[in-house]
């Protein structure tokens, strides 16, 4: 859904965009085929899909057998890093964006880390974007070359219903997204996990009905 | 040659050292063999070696079918940015080991980038290093909390002969280490790439026998 949102609003600034999806061994494995659909839907001429083996280095809910946490209330979910956090995810995410951005010659990198609902994840706030941004000021060539690229995060400072009500003004097919943690086989959304739980709140705040929880 | 002092100056250091080893779709394979009977011999207990496919990214010789530039003068080593450059490699692998560092509690990583012989890669400078230091204050839950981990890199200031010296009055076996960007398929070093030239030249300069360059 903040994927989805986030090619979207780069595709409204007027960039063409190259879309990178990174296969981790997540056990939520039916993002990765939702992200083929969305970037042909959307017209995404180049879209790259990387894997990085993390099972490797363990560490989370989301690539080892632990359980992830279902029926959470609101503030459990708010409250502390919970064990579906990915250790460094995102910056392994834009380690591997910073790297395509120096190949394709882009001018900016795209991520969709939200920082409003849901605060546990140190790596999805403003003050990591911007040391990202300095980083790649120094540790690229472009970036020594004077032409860094730029890290934005349009969906920082947006609810879940924002990003909702955002994405379907710019003809976001949410159908063709998943959110969930822990699909069935079929790709079913759990519908209890935190990002189920989220994503629900969301659709319900905006007054949207959300075409994949619907089915479940 | 570099990982592998690296290894011995962390372990010189009191670290019981978890390895770590980037299988990114490079040409020179014989590397991660090496790194493999290195940390055996090492005594290292906790060795991972993680797959990240960067030929979907591409844009290097390393990873891709351009040719490897041989028999380059110093002077040309030295100047600009060359296409044995993977792009963000540094950043990729720092935040691999920032990841690992999380998950098995390290409280330094250690990396074996070098700034003297070689300035033509931008991730290996010193305000990179720094610039991911602040990174993994503000981007992972231990940092958060007041703990991050350090980024060392013991080699910056050192030549290749400073290296090779150090490296053998800590014991370390050059003769289990790999730097050829271009090995033959046995694993035999080419003699003519930049890397294999900066080894040559820094063993002669320690008026050391390399062990592995001996025998081509």
């Amino acid at each position: 859904m903040d994927s989805a949102t986030c090619l979207a609003i780069a595709q409204r600034d007027g960039f063409e965009v190259t879309a990178l999806t990174v296969d981790y061994g997540q056990r939520h494995r039916v993002e990765i085929d939702c992200a083929r659909a969305l970037a042909r839907a959307r017209g995404v001429r180049d879209h790259r899909v990387v894997r990085v083996d993390l099972r490797e280095i363990g560490g989370s809910a989301l690539t080892g057998s632990a359980e992830v946490p279902k029926d959470r209330a609101g503030e459990e979910i708010g409250g502390g890093v919970p064990i579906t956090y990915v250790p460094a995810r995102n910056t392994l995410f834009l380690s591997l964006a910073l790297g395509l951005a120096e190949v394709v010659g882009a001018d900016a990198i795209y991520i969709g880390a939200t920082a409003v609902d849901y605060s546990g994840y140190p790596d999805c706030r403003p003050e990591f974007l911007r040391a990202f941004e300095a980083l790649a000021r120094v540790g690229t060539a472009r970036g020594v070359a004077g032409n860094p690229v730029e890290i934005r995060a349009p969906l920082l400072a947006l609810s879940k219903a924002d990003i909702a009500r955002l994405g379907a003004g710019l003809g976001v097919d949410y159908g063709l997204t998943s959110s969930c943690y822990d699909p069935s086989e079929d790709g079913a959304p759990c519908g209890r996990c935190d990002a189920c739980q989220l994503r629900r709140k969301g659709f319900s705040e905006a007054g949207m009905v959300d075409p994949v929880q619907r089915r479940t």
